[in-house]
């Protein structure tokens, strides 16, 4: 069924609507600091109504020099200075460190390592790759750190209790205890996963996200969502937990597949529409050059991406209001993921179809114009996203899941 | 295997120490502010140097008529004041409710009630004698609130991950949101099972606690230990997380069964020993009466166990070093009813062997004289508790299942 064409009842959607509360000020219940940057009166660029500059600035810095003076001596590699964009929570306030060859800087990890034992949590596509450089970057001139890793099915479907049980039997058959860190080293399912075992592992131990993909990179890593899925819906068991530190390192992305590429960048389109015109115009510009995997073009990405949603947890961690405008598109999304088992589509994927639908909606109720609806279907088509749900997709369908995913948000 | 014949290595033991830091000033590393009352050279009574006048009077309060003039006007039960304690955590604090028939005083937890769903999580032991009471108190004069329950199965081996999301899946199919309230209705297990659902679903929802043992209405209700095991220890997976009210009626207590009555004196036995002279004294005196259900000796010792809980709780919620003095008697503990599969002994009556076995090694190395061995044994067989750990432990059992207990506080 084509966006453009679903027809569900003002009473089913009503709810839904809270993902659209940011697209213009006329919503319903609008959160009291968002203005989406596209006015149904006023789309033309020179008129946005928000630009970055909104972002505070002095949450993002590059880290000196000298704060890479204590490498070891026997640190040869690339040592450039990671960007560096704070996420400020009070007394649980951390960094997320953005660079290209970061897991070569092994001070920037150790750093945040409490206890002499870690246990590394990552799953059957990702070790291969990167699990030899984490422990290496762990140990690195640190002879008395020891590191453990548990190896995790790789896939959204594999985000259950289960599978969490695995964590915990590793931990404890390595006798790790309170002083210990967990490192989360994957993409958003390893994040969730880690991320909610580090909140409940002897109720509470340090952990560190290093994300691999674009999605974690932007968004899953950030912000201290963590949890796992139940059969009837998406990150119903959880904890708001917070990292010490997120360590993106880009080059990463250099082994991502194409469509985990595309998926990523639902994300990065999502800030763009609902608080970041300016980003939205220039990802218009470049999506091609980030599909293309340009260097440059996704540092940038990243690190827009991460400020815009530092700046969101920052204000309200709970999601008690503000923060519930990142779930744009998620609605719909979350819907099509469960409706259609998970691991069918990609997050990004789904969210990108929800993000037409949810556009839609609001063109329909009359809070946006046509022009807006055009601009988001655009970038997400040239960005190699879904731009309508999968065909076996029904209302009654849509009704049945969004009835659990509306009311649990 | 007697207690007092116990030979387990130092080595091995050096660790298992830290329960008894505060049986003496003399203790290995001792917690700053912890002075056990009866010191080896100075057993006598009126030397005891540590008497209850050290809890916070300003934390213990009888509430006034006022607080209870909003009553319904089919208000016809007994409306007698509670006793509260009060545990002071910044925005996290919480009353003790105290007292016979507050069930039937259903302002008391209304006023806690978040919203207008609950879910009342408790056992089958439990459900046939109190689930419709509570539901009465919770809805009496207040129709708006809809209430579920969940009835697990009882005992401490069902304190598990499978028997949890029981809670999760009729949270969900009922369809409740973040605005919903939790309520654990019986003993230790069902509290510490409620709690860490309630920590965990949709990332955190209101919860209250009623407890209808002793055990847990001067321990495990209060101070936000939550969690279930794992089936190689105790309270592996969990999370700190405080309630919204801890509600005691104490006439719950008419329906206990003589053992798990003796059990829960343990607890109560325990605070006199770490930190309440003038406490254990009364218990000397009043154990009988206590054994007898008498409702003053009862109503007296739950009040004062609570205050010395909330005192410590309040000082060191997560347990970075006082809060470790509660486990007096819990190392040993934890392994008997490891080692002996979870439900053969009762939680206090593990700990009562476990205090014993404690007290003795704190005598073998020194830091205590035999005259406390001897009040800390007698007073624990007036209570009819066992003061040996059972004879098929062998030392090897306890040094393995020790070896994950200890690194795991």
């Amino acid at each position: 069924m084509a966006a453009n064409t679903i027809s569900l009842s003002i009473s089913s959607t009503a709810a839904a609507s809270k993902n659209l509360h940011s697209l213009d000020s006329r919503g319903l219940i609008p959160p009291p600091t968002i203005c989406f940057p596209f006015s149904s009166s006023k789309s033309i660029p020179g008129e946005l109504s928000l630009s970055s500059t909104s972002i505070s600035r002095s949450r993002m810095r590059a880290a000196g020099a000298s704060q890479l003076m204590n490498e070891p001596a026997n640190e040869k590699r690339s040592t450039t200075p990671p960007t560096i964009v704070e996420v400020d929570l009070g007394n649980r306030s951390y960094p997320i460190y953005i660079g290209a060859g970061l897991l070569d800087q092994s001070q920037l990890l150790q750093r945040h390592v409490h206890g002499k034992r870690v246990l590394v949590v990552t799953n059957e596509r990702v070790a291969p790759l990167y699990l030899d450089k984490t422990v290496d970057a762990l140990t690195r001139g640190n002879p008395n750190v020891s590191v453990e890793s548990v190896i995790l099915p790789d896939g959204e479907k594999y985000k259950d209790m289960d599978t969490l049980m695995k964590v915990f039997d590793k931990a404890i058959e390595s006798r790790l205890d309170r002083r210990c860190t967990f490192v989360a080293l994957g993409g958003g399912v390893i994040g969730d996963m880690c991320g909610y075992a580090a909140a409940s592992y002897l109720r509470g131990v340090n952990f560190i996200q290093i994300p691999t993909t674009v999605m974690a990179q932007v968004d899953s890593s950030v912000g201290g969502k963590t949890g796992i899925n139940h059969r009837l819906g998406k990150n119903m068991i959880g904890a708001f937990y917070q990292p010490q530190c997120v360590l993106v390192d880009t080059n990463t992305l250099n082994t991502l597949p194409d469509r985990e590429m595309a998926s990523g960048l639902a994300e990065v389109i999502k800030y763009g529409i609902i608080r970041d015109a300016e980003f939205f115009e220039w990802q218009e510009k470049n999506i091609e050059a980030l599909l293309a995997r340009d260097p440059a073009a996704l540092a940038y990405a990243i690190k827009r991406s991460c400020e815009n949603k530092a700046d969101v947890v920052s204000q309200d961690e709970r999601e008690s209001g503000l923060r519930a405008t990142l779930n744009l598109g998620h609605t719909f999304g979350h819907a099509i993921e469960t409706g259609f088992g998970y691991g069918e589509w990609l997050h990004g994927e789904a969210v990108a179809a929800g993000t037409v639908m949810a556009v839609d909606m609001s063109y329909r109720l009359g809070w946006i114009d046509e022009s807006i609806v055009e601009r988001v279907n655009n970038i997400l088509k040239r960005a190699k996203l879904p731009t309508t749900p999968p065909e076996s997709m029904t209302v009654s369908m849509f009704k049945s899941i969004m009835a659990v995913s509306l009311w649990s948000k």
